[in-house]
């Protein structure tokens, strides 16, 4: 490998996905394609880029165009993803993706696993 | 969201994943359920597990037993990881995972993708 | 670069932390060796060691022996970092560092200021 | 803490440190305060901003602004950052930093330490 591709390859960024919901996005109703669609929007968000289209993703994925289109469409109506439309600070309006959504439902799966383990486990001690 | 359960998500582990192998993994012949499974893989490797059963696998992914059975040996036959035999400070023998030839893979097609690049370049200033 | 240490590169770990604890660590009393010290701790624990001496955070830090014990000392006192004792699975006890402290006094510190803003917001609207 | 702002600290973006230059900084002469400037740098780099003020780093740092101006200066002077003029698609110039500097110096650093190794390893055979 040669100096300058080694560069840049030290000098990229670093996707991050937490450890918990690696662990838990099938109770989310995730499934492989789902989730790395989702790295895939917020790789595209880190970078600057609030949108991307879905010959874009297919670009990046094993699923042809038509495949993205309806999973992005999935994600939507499964509340895992929004599409929101902002406007820049010379008035154009453009459209956005957000990954908010995702960590709402993640947080109310969360709060429920909790709440179950402190039912399960009074009961127990009622018991 | 209780305390306790905050903190447990502000202390966990994030997984992270390089920019380039998110945008390059088709051209190494991954699909979306083997990088997944390599990211479950890099995730119990850093919690000290260097093994996993493919069961293991199979309770975290939309994958059954048998399919996460299936995409190991092939993830192994085609190079993009591997399953060493260790020994621990007491002389036990272990299996360990590593996903070492992934990056001599990746580091081969980044060579590869920089050679075109600069023949391309150089027909062009040629012609 | 050999080929050998382009992979350890490669496949080495990486430290995150989060944005929001680096745009606000000061509000939290932390300078920069403190914060460094609780980062090089949190890549202790990522690899499996739960502890470190002064001595060893000594040689990775600018600074000495002595100043690594106080600054220690110091995060235990301010209660941003504790040192707890641990017993493994075979009943050795063992002492185990944890930024737990750190999440928590940050969860308040972000409360605060989320009450300040809403204050600041209502007498403004009142106003 | 409110749903609101922990969706906000979900959300938040990471800044990761590779595991080896956390243990080897110093040895590219650098100090915890000039490490914490770079780490800095590279969040702003991270929000699409390639620029930033001494004033905006004092904000965040228990630094002065003058001691920031010197830090920065120092740091580029020592080839460990750089500051480019660059031009945005409408032509307008601006300056940006950039730590590919850091990446050569530390690859430098990497390749020297294995040839110290190797040379070391070679001679214990002889003797």
């Amino acid at each position: 490998m040669k100096k300058n591709q080694l560069v840049k390859w030290m000098s990229q960024k670093q996707v991050t996905i937490p450890a918990l919901l690696l662990e838990h996005y099938t109770e989310l109703g995730l499934n492989e394609h789902e989730l790395m669609a989702l790295l895939h929007i917020q790789s595209f968000i880190n970078e600057g880029d609030e949108f991307l289209t879905p010959m874009q993703l297919s670009e990046r994925m094993t699923l042809t165009h038509e495949e993205c289109t309806k999973l992005l469409s999935k994600l939507i109506r499964s509340q895992l993803l929004s599409l929101e439309k902002k406007s820049d600070e010379t008035g154009i309006l453009y459209e956005a993706y957000s990954l908010e959504p995702l960590w709402i439902r993640f947080i109310e799966l969360l709060d429920q696993k909790e709440h179950q383990t402190s039912q399960h486990e009074s009961s127990e001690l009622e018991g």
